[in-house]
C-alpha cells in the first residue's frame, strides 16, 4: 500500500514555522520561496516573535493564524521541534517538513527522539518529511519550501545532499533539463526515500526519477519500488571505497551497504547506477529524450578522422560496438559522399562538412535507416561552422547558413527514424547545436559524456532482464547449522551432495566405508577453517587409506565428529563458489564465482539479491570471466551451466527463507559436463 | 644527433605559396595568419596569377621574390606539389611546410612520390613537416603558419588532427593554459614526431609536450626521445578498441599498434597516457602548474557531506588514497573547526565555511602542513559565496566578501606548502575560484576532473620508474629455430631448462631414461599446438612408462623427433608466460603473466618494451592479479620472485637481440619457492 503523499506535494495551505527575517538563517530563504506563488494556497509565516517577515506580518504561533494549516515547514532551534510538531499536528497538518536537524545524525538520543516524534506524527495520520532536511518543492503545483528554486521540467529529484542537488540543477540547465519535483531526504524518519519512488513513479509530469542517496533504508524495498516504477531511475551514491563509506557513515550515520551489493540491487531493479552528478546528468539527458535502443551497434559521424577515432574509442569503453557497416550501406553512403570520405565505420566525411554542411543531414538519415546501425554518434565540429564562421579550413557566413538548415534537417531524419542519437561538439552552446538540443538530441561537449549517454539507452547490464524476485516465505528456523544440518537442508531443497556418513569411531568409518565405493574424503567437523587446519583428507583410494587417514587426523585434532564422503570426480570439471549473506539494507545477497583457492586471487564474482532465479543464475555465470572456463577452453569440455543454475536458485532460495542464516555457502559447486554436486557447504547464524 | 630546426621554428624570412583572397581555401587562412606579425620578418606570398592577396601584391614565383626565402609554406593542388619544392629548394629554403595533401594517404603511388620529394628535401639540407598537414606556429617566435591562433603559453602541441586541436584548444583556455608550439603532423615525410619530440625538450619555454598520434613512425625513438624530455609529454590516441584502429588507418595509413603495446611504451617512457581531448586538458592542467606529488594520500575536504563522499570515491576509483587522518591532524584540525565537522577525511567543514569562509584556507593550510597529506582535493560549494551571493543556506555579499580573502589566504598556504592541490566547484568561474586558478592552482566543474588531476601528478604506473632499455647488440642470426634450437640459445643466455634429450628411436629413448631419473616427460616436436594434439605426455613414474607412451604416441604422430625430459616438480609453483612479439613501431614488446589454462580466460598479464630489466621484470610481476598467488596464498609458500625477474631479464634480452625471432615465447615457466625453471619454449622467426 503506498503512502498518500497529496498534503505534501499539493497541500491547501501552507505554514513556515521559524520564519524569519534574518537572511543567515534558512527560515528565510525557505519563507521567501514559499511567498513565490501568493495565489495558488494560502502561505502562513510564523515567528514566535510576531512582527513583520519579509514584509508580511507574522503569527505567532499556528493556534493565531485561526484555520487548519495542510501543510507545515518547521525550521526552529532543534530544542523547539517537538513542540512544533505538536502545534503542527493540533492544528490539523497532514504534512511536516522537518527542517531542523540534531536527531538520529547526532548518535542515539537524537535518533529516540527523532523515532518518538515520527511515531506521533504517524499517530495523527500525518506524514512527515525529514527531520535534518532542506525541504522540497514541486514545480507541477508550484510549491517551492526549499531555499533554492529548481527549474520546471521531468525529474524528479531526490537527494540526501542540498549541495549535490544544487549542482545538479546547475548541471542540467544546459541540457535544457529541469525538475518536477524537489525531496531533500533528511533523516527519513518517517517519509523514506521508498515512499518518495512510489509516489513519483505515480506522478504524470515526473518521466524521470533522480536519486541521491548515501541510506537506502529499506534498500530492498528501495530496488523493488524502482523496478515497478515504470520510469528511469538514476541512482547517485558512493561507498566504493573504503573512505567514501566512512565519510558517509559519518555524515548520516547511514548503515552503508558495500559497492557490490548496491550495484546488484540496481542492476536487478532496472536502476542506472552513476558516481558523480556529471555521470548523473549525462545519463538523465539521454534517457529524458532517446528512446531506449534495442542494441549497441553505433555509427559514429565526424568530419575529421581524429575525433571520429577517439570517439569510437570512447563508444567501445562504454560497452558499445562499433562495427564496420555492410556493403550495402557503405554503398549508399558512397552516393551520398565524396571520394575521400570513408564509410567503413566511423564514417568520416573528409572536409565534405565544410563544402556542404547539408552532407551531415544526409549522412544521419542514412545511418539512422541502416538495419544495422542501432544508435548514432556525431562528433567533432558540428556546430562550428555558424559559431566561428568557419573551421581550420576557412569559411564564412554561408556554411553557417548551410549548417542551420543541416541542423533542422538532422532533426526530422531523427524524427522519422528515432533511433538513439547523441552529438559531441566543440561548440554544444552554437545555434545549430541548440537546435538539436532542443529538439531532443542531446549535446555534449565531451567525447566520453556522449559514449556514457549513447550507452545509457542501450547497454544492458549482464544478469538478465531485471526484476526483483520476492523472498520465499520464512521457513521454520534451523535447529541445527552444523555440517550434516546444512546439507540436509539443502538437501531437502534438492541441492545435490556426494555420498556421505557422519562418524564418529573407527567402526562408523568402515561402515561407511562399506556403504558405498571409494575413492574416499575424510573431513574432520566442527574445526574453523579445516582445510587451512588440515582437516580434510582428499582422494583416499580406499578402506585402508581411509582408515590411515582418519587415525592421523583424529590424533592431530581431536574432532568431536567427522564425514565420510564419496570423491566427486574432479576431471572436467570446474570450481564455483555459491554464497549468499545478510545485507542489513538489501536483505539476503548472493554472490557466485569462480571457487577455490583462486576466489580470493581473482575475485571473479557477480551478485544478486537473493532468491536468484535460475535464468539470472545463467546469466551471472555467463558474465564471468571464468566463463571461458564454463563453456570450454582449450579442448575441455563445456559443463552444465542450466543445472548449475538450477542449483543456484535452490541455494540462494533457501537462504532467503532463513533469515536467522546471517551467511550460508556452499564452496566448492562442483559443475561437471554431466551435472552438479555440492561439496562442501557452511552456514553461520545470525 | 638531434636534427635542426631552427629554419621551421625561427625563420629568417617566410613566403606563403598558394596564398590566396578566396575564403574557402586554405592558403587564404595560412596566409592571413603569416601576416600577422609583418614586422618581426619578411612575409612574402606567392601566387601564380600574381595579383594582390590580402591587399599585398603577391609574386607569380619564388623567383620573383629576388631574394632568399628560409622557410616556404606550401598550399598548392596536388599535382604542383613537387615543382614547389624543388622551385623553394632552388630559392634557398631551409625548411618547407607541406599542406597539399594526396600522398601516402592516398595508397603506394602517393606513397612513392612523398618518398621521392622527401629525399629530395634531405638531400638538400633542409627539413619537410607534412605534406597532407594542416601547418604550424610558433608563438614564441611571433610565427603564426596555420589557419587558427594558439593562445600562448607552455604547451608544444603536435597533433595528426586539426580539429582535435582546436578542440584542445578551446578546452585549454578556461584553465589558463596557452600553446608555446603548434605543429601538425601531417603525414611525417621527413620531420618526424620523434624530431619534434626531442626539438621540444630543448625548447626553454615549453613546458610540457601535448601529442596526438595515430601513427608513432618509429615508436620506439618516440618513446626514448619522451623519457629523456625531461618534461612531461601527455599522449593522447586510441587504438583501445577494432573500430578505432580501423579507423586509424584508413585516416592516416597509419601501422597501427595495440593498446598493451602503446600503453607499455607509455609506461615505460613516463608518458602520460589519456584517451579523450577533456582528459588531456585535465592532465596538462595538473602537471602545468602542480609539482609532482611524493604520493597518493590525499584529503577531501568539503563543505558539505555528499560532495566529500563523492570526491573520495572518485579519488579512490583513480588509484589515490584517501586514508584516516592521524589523531595528531584531527586534533589540530578540531582547534580551527566546530563541533560538527569531521576531520577523520573528507574533511567536512559541515556550514562552517557559510560561517566564516577563511575556515577553507586554516582548514587547507592545516592540512597541506599534516605530513601524512600528499595532495589536497577541495571540492563542492567554495566559490558559491561570491558567485550565487550565498548557498542553499542563504547568506549575502559579506560572505563573497570573506570568500575572496579566503581565496587569496588559500594560495599563500598553498605557495608555503606546495604540494599538489585540486579543485573541484561548482562555480568554476567565479572570482575566488579564478583567484585560484591564476595562481596555479586548478580548478575544475567535475568531480572525476579533479580527482584525474591529482592523480596524473601522483599516481605511477606499475612496473616501476620510468625508463626504456637500450636494445642490446644485434646477435648472428638464429639457425635452428626448433625447440633444441631455442632451447640452446636461451640455456646460453642463462636460462635454465629441465634435464632433457632429444631422441628419434627406441633405443635413444631408453638412453636418456638412464641419464636422468624419471618421472619423464615426453614432447612430440615439430608438431604444431603439441599439447592440444596429445603430444605431450606428463608424470611418466619410469622407463616402462615412458616406453609404452613413447610407442603409443609415435604411433599416433609419427613425429620426426622427440624430447625426454626430467619432469619438473610442479607442487608449490607458479606457471607463467614470458612472451616476446615484434611490434611494427615499437620493437620487441615482453609480455609476462600467468601461464598455462588460465591465461587465455584470465588475461592477467603485463607488457613493457624488450628487454625488460629485472628490476621492472619483478614490478611487472608484483603489478599482476597473480601477484597474490607469487607471494603465497592460504597457506602455500611464496616463490622466487627474483630469480623469475632474473630470467625474463635473460629472455626478453635474447629476443631483442634477435630482429628475425617474429615471437619468442617460454610457456610455462616454473617458479618455485627455489627457484625458475623453463618447461616449455618455441620460437617463430619473422
Amino acid at each position: 500500500m503506498a503512502r498518500d503523499l497529496s498534503a505534501l506535494f499539493d497541500p491547501k495551505s501552507v505554514a513556515v514555522v521559524g520564519a524569519s527575517d534574518d537572511p543567515a538563517k534558512y527560515g528565510h530563504s525557505v519563507a521567501a520561496q514559499a511567498l513565490r506563488a501568493p495565489d495558488r494556497r494560502p502561505v502562513h509565516l510564523v515567528n514566535r516573535r510576531g512582527g513583520t517577515v519579509l514584509g508580511r506580518k507574522a503569527a505567532t504561533s499556528l493556534f493565531e493564524i485561526g484555520e487548519p494549516v495542510d501543510l507545515v515547514v518547521i525550521s526552529v532551534p532543534g530544542p523547539g521541534f517537538e513542540a512544533a510538531v505538536d502545534d503542527a499536528l493540533a492544528c490539523g497538518a497532514r504534512a511536516i517538513v522537518g527542517i531542523t536537524a540534531g536527531f538520529a545524525e547526532t548518535g542515539p538520543a537524537g535518533l529516540a527522539r527523532q523515532q518518538a516524534v515520527a511515531a506521533r506524527v504517524r499517530e495523527a495520520g500525518a506524514v512527515l518529511v525529514g527531520p535534518n532536511c532542506l525541504g522540497i518543492a514541486d514545480n507541477t503545483t508550484e510549491l517551492y519550501l526549499a531555499s533554492d528554486s529548481f527549474a520546471p521540467g521531468g525529474i524528479a529529484l531526490l537527494s540526501q545532499s542540498g549541495n549535490l542537488a544544487l549542482e545538479l540543477q546547475i548541471r542540467c540547465a544546459p541540457h535544457g533539463l529541469g525538475f518536477s519535483r524537489f525531496v531533500s531526504l533528511g533523516n527519513q524518519a518517517d517519509v523514506t526515500l521508498v515512499d518518495l519512488v512510489e509516489d513519483c513513479a505515480r506522478h504524470d509530469a515526473t518521466s524521470a526519477i533522480g536519486v541521491y542517496a548515501e541510506d537506502f533504508g529499506d534498500g530492498r524495498a528501495f530496488a523493488r519500488a524502482a523496478a515497478a516504477a515504470g520510469k528511469p531511475v538514476v541512482l547517485l551514491t558512493a561507498g566504493r571505497g573504503t573512505a567514501s563509506a566512512r565519510s558517509a557513515q559519518s555524515h548520516t550515520g547511514a548503515l552503508t551497504s558495500s559497492s557490490d551489493v548496491v550495484a546488484a540491487a540496481c542492476r536487478d531493479a532496472g536502476v542506472q547506477l552513476v558516481t558523480t552528478p556529471r555521470e548523473m546528468t549525462v545519463v538523465l539527458a539521454a534517457l529524458h529524450s532517446n528512446s531506449r535502443g534495442r542494441g549497441v551497434r553505433t555509427a559514429v559521424l565526424t568530419d575529421g578522422g581524429g575525433h571520429g577515432v577517439i570517439a569510437a574509442n570512447a563508444a567501445e569503453a562504454s560497452g558499445l560496438d562499433v562495427p564496420e557497416l555492410t556493403d550495402t550501406t557503405q554503398e549508399q553512403l558512397k552516393e551520398l559522399l565524396w571520394e575521400q570520405s570513408a564509410v567503413g565505420n566511423p564514417v568520416d566525411l573528409a572536409g565534405m562538412g565544410e563544402q556542404n554542411p547539408l552532407s551531415y543531414a544526409t549522412t544521419v538519415g542514412g545511418l539512422l535507416a541502416a538495419d544495422e546501425v542501432d544508435t548514432v554518434l556525431l562528433t567533432g565540429y558540428f556546430g562550428g561552422y555558424a559559431a566561428s564562421g568557419g573551421g581550420l579550413g576557412g569559411g564564412g557566413a554561408a556554411l553557417g547558413a548551410g549548417e542551420a538548415q543541416a541542423a533542422h534537417e538532422i532533426v526530422s531524419r531523427w524524427r522519422a527514424n528515432p533511433k538513439p542519437l547523441v552529438v559531441q561538439s566543440m561548440y554544444p552552446q552554437s545555434p545549430s547545436c541548440r537546435t538539436l538540443a532542443e529538439a531532443g538530441i542531446p549535446v555534449f561537449a565531451a567525447t566520453e559524456d556522449a559514449a556514457r549517454a549513447l550507452a545509457a539507452t542501450t547497454v544492458r547490464p549482464a544478469g538478465g532482464p531485471p526484476g526483483v524476485a520476492p523472498l520465499p516465505p520464512a521457513a521454520p528456523p534451523l535447529a541445527d547449522a552444523g555440517y550434516y544440518g546444512i546439507r540436509s537442508l539443502l538437501g531437502a531443497a534438492g541441492v545435490p551432495f556426494p555420498a556421505s556418513r557422519e562418524i564418529t569411531d573407527e567402526h562408523q568409518l568402515l561402515a561407511a566405508a562399506d556403504a558405498f565405493p571409494g575413492p574416499y574424503v575424510l573431513k574432520a567437523l566442527h574445526v574453523l577453517h579445516k582445510s587451512d587446519a588440515g582437516g580434510v583428507a582428499l582422494r583416499l583410494p580406499d578402506k585402508a587409506a581411509l582408515l590411515a587417514a582418519f587415525r592421523e587426523m583424529d590424533a592431530r585434532l581431536g574432532a568431536a565428529a567427522y564425514s565420510v564422503e564419496a570423491m566427486a570426480d574432479l576431471s572436467d570439471g570446474v570450481e564455483l563458489i555459491v554464497g549468499v549473506n545478510r545485507d542489513p539494507r538489501f536483505g539476503p545477497v548472493a554472490m557466485v564465482g569462480l571457487g577455490g583457492i583462486l576466489t580470493e586471487t581473482f575475485h571473479d564474482v557477480a551478485f544478486s539479491l537473493a532468491p536468484v532465479p535460475a535464468e539470472r543464475a545463467a546469466a551471472l555465470l555467463r558474465s564471468l570471466r571464468t566463463a571461458a572456463l564454463l563453456s570450454g577452453v582449450r579442448g575441455r569440455p563445456a559443463v552444465d551451466i542450466a543445472a548449475a543454475a538450477t542449483v543456484i536458485e535452490r541455494i540462494t532460495t533457501v537462504a532467503a527463507a532463513h533469515p536467522e542464516i546471517a551467511e550460508l555457502e556452499v564452496n566448492p559447486l562442483l559443475v561437471r559436463p554431466d551435472g552438479v554436486l555440492a561439496l562442501d557447504a557452511r552456514a553461520v547464524l545470525a
